[in-house]
This record gives C-alpha cells, sequence and structure tokens, in this order.
C-alpha cells in the first residue's frame, strides 16, 4: 500500500497539478534513483562474458580486470568513463565497490566528488582466495591501507563517502574481518558485502566458518551485519529462514540484483518475501554482471524475475508491480542515504526528469502509463535533467 | 556446432578479412535478423499492462486495442509508426498477425511493401471466444473475408506475402478451421499461430478440442500444422513429448518469444531441448507481450530466460550460448524465408551495419567480444545501414 501511495503522490507532484495535454510538452519528473550495488571497476567488461557462474566467473574476467586497477592511468580511463555514464543516468545516489587499490580508489572518488553524484565508495578488502595479482599481502597491509583510504576521503570529499567493504567472507580472513571491525569502531563507517548470492558460494563460506550458522551469521561473528552498524548485502538469493530473521532484526538493507542474478545463472531472489516481512530493499545494477547502469532496466527486470519466481518456485508470491519497483529503485534503496528518494516532505531534492517524446504512439498515455512504459522503452527515453540535494546536475 | 560455424563464417565475413584497429573505424557488418512472430496493432501499447496472464490479458488489453483497426485513419496512424519502427530495426524480415479487418490489414502490408522488408502478413481469423467489438461475425464472414484478402494481396505486391493466420484454437471454430484449410489447398499459403503458451489455454483447448491428444494435435486434426503446409507456431513454452514428436516430424517452426513469456508470466520455453531435438526455432518478440522489435534485446532475453531454466527447471539442459542466440536470430528463423539469414553462399544478401563506437571503454575488444556486448548494451548501439535482398534500405 505504501508503495502505492508513495507513487501516487511522487507523480502527483510531476504533474505539477497542471492538466497535461501532449506527451510532447509536459515531461516526466520522477525522484532520482539510488543503486545501492555496483562495481565501479568493472564497468570496462559491461555485456561480456556472462557464460560462467560467479565463482569461476570472479576468476576468469573480474579478477584479472580489477588487477589492471593498480595502473592509475588505466584506472583513470576506466572510471571518467564510469563516472560520466553513471552521472548521465537515472541514478543520483549510488554504494560503489572500488576495487583493492587505495589509489586508484581514491582517483576514482575525486571524479564522483566533482560529479555533484552522492555516494559511498569501498576500497575493497580482499587477503585471501584471489589471484597473485589481486589479493591484498596480509591482513595487516589491508588494515593500514584502509585506514589510511578512509583518512583521506573523510577530510577530502563532503558527498563521496567512505564505505567498510570486505569483498565478501570467501576473499576475507578472520583477522581481516576483525580488523575491519576495529575500523568500524573507531570511524564508524557502513558496511557492504555480498550475502548468499550463488549455491557453491554459499557452501564454501560454510567450509570457511564453519561455525557460523548461515552465511549472513558468519557477518554477525565479526560485527558487521547491522544493528549499529547500516550494511547493505546484495544479492540474497537463498537466504533461509535464520538468515531472513537475523537481516530483519539487524535492519539490514538488501540490494536485489535481478539481472546479475540470472546472468550468472545464480538464481532468483524471493523479493515478495522481504516486502511482505517489511525488510529494506533497495535495487542494485550490480555492473558487470548486470550489464547496465540504468535503474529503469533493472525495475522492468525486478518485475520479470518475480514473474518467474511466481510462476516456476512460489505461486503464493504474486509478482511485484510497477509501483513497488518504482518504490524499491527510489524510496526503498534512497533511505540507505537517509531522507532521500521520494519528493515527499522533508527529503533532500533529488529529481531525474526524463523526456519520452521520442516514443511514437497513436494512444494518448496518462502519467502513470507513460512512466510504466519508459521503464521498457529505456533506448527510446531521454534523461534531460537531473537535480541531487537541490543542485542542478545538468 | 553448427551454430559456432555459422557464426565465425559471418564475423569473418564482417571483418572483411581486415586487421582492424580500432573500433571506432570498423563497423559490425551481420546478418539480417528474422521475427517469427510479432502482432504489428498491438504496437500502439507496448510497454504496457503486464500485470496480466494471456486470457485476460487479451481481453483486457489486446482484443479493445485491436477493435480500434477497423478505424483506417486510426489503423494507418498505429502502422505508419510500427513500420517506421520495424523498418529502423535490425529485423530484415518478418512474420507479422494483423487483425481480423481486412482495410486494415491491406493497409499495413501497403506500407510494408514500401519499406523494403520481406515479410508474411496475416488477416486474423476469429470467430469465436472474442469481444462484441473483435470477433468475426461467423466462419462464411471469415472465409469470404479472407479469400477477398489473398486475392488482393497475391496480385498487389512482391515482397509482402499472405500467411494464413487462425489466431489460435480458442478463437476459431471447428468450422472455421476447415474452412481456412480449404483456402490453404487453394492457395498454398503457409500457416502461423500460437500453441502451448499458457496452463489455462491449454485446458481451454482440450475442452474445444475434446479429441486432441494434445494443442498441437488441434492444428493437425484440421491440417493445419505443418508437413506439406509451412508452419510457424509461437511459444511452445508446454510442449510435451508427443506435441514434440509431432512438431518435429512434421517440421514445424518454433518462434522462441523468451520476453512475451515472462512478461505474461507464462514459464519458460526449453528452447536447449528444442536445439538438441534438431528442431527449426527462431526468435519472436512478440509486441506486445514483449516490449521491444529489437531482436538483439530478443536473443539476450533468450539467454537469460534459458539460464534460469537450467537453474529452477532442469540442470541437464545447458543455457544458451551467445553464438546459438545469434544463430537463431538469424539463420534459425531467416530459413523460413528460403535462402535468407546468413552469409552464406547463395543466400540473399540481408544485412545490417552497426555502429558501437559510441559504447567507451578502457579495454580492446575482438569482434566476438563487440557483438555479444551489442546484444545487452542496445542503448549504445546505432543501426545505420541496412540491406535487405541486395537492395540498400537507409
Amino acid at each position: 500500500m505504501l508503495f502505492i501511495i508513495v507513487f501516487f503522490l511522487n507523480l502527483l507532484y510531476s504533474s505539477y497539478n497542471l492538466p497535461f495535454t501532449t506527451k510532447e510538452v509536459i515531461k516526466l519528473i520522477i525522484p532520482g534513483m539510488t543503486d545501492l550495488h555496483v562495481h565501479g571497476p568493472q564497468y570496462a567488461f559491461r555485456g561480456l562474458g556472462m557464460d560462467l557462474e560467479l565463482l569461476d566467473w570472479l576468476n576468469a574476467n573480474t579478477f584479472p580486470e580489477e588487477s589492471r586497477f593498480e595502473d592509475l592511468a588505466y584506472a583513470k580511463k576506466a572510471y571518467e568513463i564510469f563516472v560520466s555514464d553513471l552521472r548521465n543516468s537515472t541514478t543520483t545516489r549510488a554504494c560503489i565497490f572500488a576495487t583493492l587499490h587505495t589509489e586508484a580508489t581514491l582517483l576514482l572518488m575525486d571524479l564522483l566528488e566533482k560529479s555533484g553524484l552522492h555516494t559511498y565508495v569501498g576500497k575493497v578488502n580482499m587477503d585471501r582466495n584471489g589471484t597473485p595479482a589481486l589479493q591484498e599481502k596480509d591482513s595487516d597491509t589491508s588494515y593500514a591501507d584502509t585506514e589510511k583510504w578512509i583518512l583521506h576521503s573523510l577530510q577530502a570529499y563532503s558527498n563521496t563517502k567512505p564505505i567498510l567493504t570486505p569483498r565478501f567472507i570467501p576473499s576475507c580472513s578472520d583477522e581481516l574481518m576483525r580488523k575491519i571491525k576495529k575500523l568500524e569502531k573507531r570511524y564508524h563507517l557502513p558496511v557492504q558485502s555480498h550475502l548468499s548470492e550463488n549455491i557453491n558460494e554459499i557452501a564454501f563460506v560454510k567450509e570457511l566458518v564453519p561455525s557460523s550458522s548461515c552465511y549472513g551469521d558468519a557477518y554477525r561473528q565479526f560485527g558487521l551485519f547491522g544493528n549499529e552498524v547500516p550494511t547493505i548485502m546484495a544479492h540474497c538469493v537463498y537466504s533461509n529462514k535464520e538468515e531472513i530473521e537475523l537481516m530483519k532484526r539487524s535492519g539490514v538493507y538488501i540490494a536485489h540484483c535481478p539481472e546479475s542474478n540470472i546472468n550468472l545463472a545464480s538464481g532468483i531472489a524471493p523479493v515478495r518475501k522481504y516486502l511482505e516481512e517489511d525488510m529494506h530493499v533497495g535495487l542494485g545494477s550490480d555492473i558487470a554482471a548486470g550489464s547496465s547502469l540504468n535503474l529503469l532496466k533493472s525495475m522492468a527486470m525486478a518485475i520479470q524475475a518475480s514473474k518467474i519466481y511466481y510462476r516456476l518456485v512460489d505461486q503464493s508470491k504474486k509478482p511485484l508491480a510497477f509501483s513497488e519497483v518504482f518504490y524499491l529503485a527510489t524510496l526503498g534503496g534512497g533511505s540507505f542515504f537517509g531522507k532521500a528518494g521520494t519528493f515527499l516532505k522533508g527529503y533532500a531534492f533529488d529529481a531525474v526528469i526524463l523526456d519520452d517524446s521520442h516514443i511514437r504512439s497513436p494512444r494518448k498515455m496518462n502519467l502513470e502509463e507513460r512512466m510504466e512504459r519508459a521503464m521498457y522503452l529505456t533506448d527510446e527515453i531521454k534523461i534531460i535533467h537531473k537535480y541531487i540535494n537541490g543542485k542542478f546536475i545538468f
């Protein structure tokens, strides 16, 4: 119900209470969207190499690409493209994974700060199960580099904030997780990571942290799973009852990444269940397992994934409606940033203005139809203006 | 194996055997694509009203829209947009459903003939289970109108051919099916229809034709299911062993419409199985249950659907590879038109030239990577030239 109310309030606003006559004169004004999970360095190979499942895909595609970010010239070239495309998208706020490289991560943050976007950015921690070219020497090095990066970013930026980013349990030794907790306590930073994405990954985590009762519990044991620590966990495709209970109790945000979960043949996250349980859910593009930064596409894919889940897995879980995925893309994820993601009073003014006049149709459409259509026909939509926190971006 | 050979032959051709240096100078030249299943009149509401399953969706959205095509002025407005967008897409050949209206169907065919596209177009037959505004008076009227339309189109066009189009068993009485068979015998026309798309639809067909042993058998009983009659059946999501055997024996073409099957929560067609059985399979956009005419998108969605099928239904069915969906979109469907859909010797020269220079990446890509990426990043791809049967279209 909340979804529908928020949706119509937003649309009311976007019509400026004027009667509209033709689609040419009135644009669609919508709240800016929040990408809760995106890997900046992976943008270079978006749309490629989707024929593997998670762990093999990381080794074959992701780790080799991320290792190139040791080279600052390469990082600059890659991150300039990523930030420019993110700036030109419907996204106004984002939670971004960088790589383990401190210098390249600060370079990314410099570019983001200049872009006007509001972001959390994580220098990635990983001291095991990487490759010779992509792994930190040991947990001490990782700790020292991370603290240096935190100190620099805390004083250098105003809209670009550090977020602790243990890649995922398979990449982080127990010692490293304890050191990340130490940094969390000292600097009070939020945390982002991955959770229950893939069946083999989950089995691997159980091996690595045998005392954990579920994957989420492995993070909890190190004090990095919600409660006083604002936390985003990407995926949650296979979260069992205990893990759901734990996320609920600790207020963990779920970054639902439907295209990624399909491209890597991971599965489909039971988002309807998470909404029924009143959990925090937003959308993530999850570049490069997801191919596009466009959260309008993620919205459509979230609906499509929920329809297959309904058909093939559980017919008690009604497919997501347009108003619900609109909520996920805006207020659902935006609330991780505080008062953001809606045009309701008291919220930051994040807005995106869409021109759908290139879509030709013999029919007259009302505002809701135009917005629903925009989600499917992204090729024909232009993003013409953007405001973030009241500031005109373009 | 065939898929891979054809794919590389096509790419070899497209590189002109030149070493390429930058993505700016060499475009991607690919065989034109064939859309084996698309509803022209539904283009007006693409991307809308996806919250229903097949039979309800037809009654709520499709039949009311199609009934408007009695008004020739509306039909002109709508079909001009449809044909212009189809002409500008990667599609060079298509099998199109019109409506039951003879005049509007001929108007569509006039526009298609002028466009340079090679198409089969069907005036739809439907004499039961429609709405007061969208149903033919009786089978005699349907027969007479259809014959009039056939005679006109056979003499008026060279690249726009009539195809018999009983909407689907629920829409066509036994008498009508027998009369369509009579037309088939007299004019030797191919046939297109729908098959085993949705569970309730299949149950309904069994009620309507109690003597049929499967949905496909209901068409077969009227002599409209392959063998001497070239036949396309859209969907085949739930074809059982018997139906598969029947399709195989009769050489029926399957139009796989992955996005449509997901949007209407129908399910996922077992395309890997059909390929293992060496059946004829191509892709269909199935506007407006599918939202886009762009077959590059259908290719990506076919891979994605096959990954979910692999994960959630049957792990013995390996997901489709890029070379395989490239085959489906080109030669797979193109062969319904005879020698079309590939650059192999002896085939019609249907070609589309893609400009992917707007995709920015710090990496160098080879041709195969650029083509795979183009399938996911359609927003960033421009179609700059098109040839059909050797003729320059734009």
